[in-house]
């Protein structure tokens, strides 16, 4: 392993595993591998874009470790989170013969991640997961905590299972291959962890930001602090009954305008969907009078100055009114009982869970959004 | 509650619940449910027999209790546990806006509830879950125990999560409207639990299987006895990572037999299966000098006195050779690397997980079973 790799425990009783991270860790990862699984086999589920990237060099290690291993290669884009993927993939694992006891290893961002978390979470009633995200989003939010699932065509994410990984490499070298679109949206997340109850790394953020897209040791400390951040939050609420819903701050928002764009990558992808959504989430917290401009202000900048969108008018193609969108925020599952449950901020770094929040109340505020732009 | 209902506890720590087991409970299903979740929607699942035959019943009892239902109906038979229809019920789930409190109440046999169970395990990432069931095989083992699931087309029940219900509600009078196939198939099953480990149960049946078959206390008992065999089974091995494979006695057999059938209810069903399974896993525990052949015996006139099938010439259409059973077994999900895994048995309530068992001894013995048929 590199010298410099870091693990970030994420304890969770007997479902606990680590998180490494490290530049160049895919040539490890049949020894990490190993280490966890002693026996199983790996069956890659990964993209065609990513396949050409990172395949080659991922058998090698499964190769050199002896890992018997083999890969199911789906398309790329949130298309494949699709009833449709899901059971071609379910298909051919239980037709190659997988095991309980072997292991899908998900070679991807977010899409291949929630994906076939799924499918292991499903396949002889569970199999062994392990996570290698290749997104920035997929190492500082989606790979961690074991949520996994598929869209439906009321909504993301609306059908799945929780299912913990056994082990996440996340090789921040990989990163290098993103295109500066999508190392942003990913920025986003990392900046989240910040916005929700760490202002220092906010702060860390504001001053460094260029240093983390440019790689090297900011990157990787920014990367490993978002785990750690994210691995105490799932620790203390594995299943989102309480503290975990933090972890949701700008996706009301953010989910509603990813369905109003139809989960078109082309539009909008989810860390552009969530910048706004934070930056709404920060406004509506101001109009509701939690608190002063000044931060929410310093929220929107800081988004602005690194590339993301953050306002409604930046959407190419449109939005449904004011009506529409609540229609679809009412359709996002974070909803119990019909009230809303919004992640608002007293502050930077001071984000909370507010049930109850009236749905008028943020009718007339997306109203006023909508027409501004 | 009527007056002599039984209630018997699963433990499973914080998810631990009761099976509550009498005559006409079907009128109390409201107040049952609203014992154990307040507040919760019902989204009855059940098909279009059942639905003729016990929807009524059950919306009147839910209405009575303030409990605000609807219903999912699905086509009968095990042509159901497919992707297909988990798809539509899933879509309905979520079309019907139900949420993480809210419960899919199995209303049905183990078809409806091992596929319900398996929505309820995926929607939202888990909604809460109450089981009915109405046929006796899903009163003494489907219902219980958390495992849910689909077929596909390398399998029966190769897809699915361990969801446990909040509640199951037995009432033992709906099953005078089972067919005597029906009923006798269920007995099988019942049957199991003596001989896996209560040989005063088994003897019990000897004497009683009549009274059992025609309602009453008998049966009461007997499906109390087996709920609380199978709680105990559960409750030290939820997942089937050690004791809980005594359940499947006769059932590698036994899924070979439906996969060779290709689930065909005209042909063979489940307890029919197994009935053969059983008797076979016996028969070849004698060859495997693991008991002499008088329990063996015992367990082949006491099925072929209760009118199930026993013998594989009893399949009606005709079965694959020894090697195509072969094939069916090791498809199965009871493979651990390779080796297969048998509940074999030393005699009349001594069964017993034997691990590494020579699949040339198991298509010898197939080989003259068919040679005999």
């Amino acid at each position: 392993m590199t010298a410099d790799a870091v693990r970030v425990p994420v304890s969770l009783g007997e479902r606990s595993y680590d998180i490494v991270i490290g530049d160049g860790l895919l040539a490890d990862a049949g020894s990490l591998f190993r280490a966890v699984l002693p026996k199983a086999r790996a069956a890659i589920v990964t993209d065609v874009n990513l396949a050409n990237r990172h395949l080659p060099a991922l058998e090698k290690a499964f190769l050199a470790a002896g890992v018997e291993a083999s890969a199911i290669v789906i398309p790329p884009g949130e298309s494949s989170k699709s009833f449709e993927v899901f059971e071609l993939v379910v298909d051919q694992m239980i037709g190659g013969r997988y095991e309980r006891g072997d292991a899908v290893v998900a070679l991807g961002g977010g899409v291949v991640g929630d994906l076939s978390g799924f499918v292991a979470g499903v396949v002889r009633r569970g199999m062994r997961f392990v996570q290698i995200p290749t997104s920035l989003l997929a190492q500082v939010d989606s790979s961690v905590g074991g949520k996994t699932g598929i869209n439906v065509r009321h909504g993301k994410n609306l059908v799945g299972v929780f299912h913990q990984p056994d082990l996440v490499i996340a090789d921040t070298g990989v990163l290098d291959t993103l295109s500066e679109r999508e190392f942003r949206a990913g920025y986003a997340e990392v900046a989240k962890y910040g916005l929700i109850d760490d202002p220092d790394f906010f702060a860390f953020l504001e001053a460094n930001w260029r240093e983390v897209f440019a790689g090297g040791p900011a990157r990787g400390h920014a990367i490993a602090v978002s785990c750690r951040s994210k691995a105490a939050i799932v620790a203390r609420d594995e299943r989102e009954t309480g503290d975990r819903a933090l972890l949701n701050l700008g996706h009301t928002f953010g989910h509603a305008l990813e369905a109003a764009t139809g989960y078109s990558s082309a539009r909008l992808v989810h860390g552009e969907a969530i910048a706004i959504g934070m930056v709404l989430a920060h406004d509506f917290s101001v109009r509701m009078n939690l608190m002063g401009p000044e931060d929410a202000v310093r929220v929107r900048r800081h988004f602005e100055t690194v590339g993301l969108p953050t306002r409604l008018d930046q959407v190419p193609g449109g939005l449904p009114d004011a009506d529409g969108l609540m229609t679809l925020i009412a359709q996002d599952k974070k909803v119990a009982r019909g009230a809303l449950t919004f992640i608002l901020s007293r502050g930077v770094g001071r984000s909370f869970i507010a049930r109850d929040v009236p749905p008028e109340a943020v009718r007339h505020f997306l109203a006023g959004e909508l027409g501004a732009a």
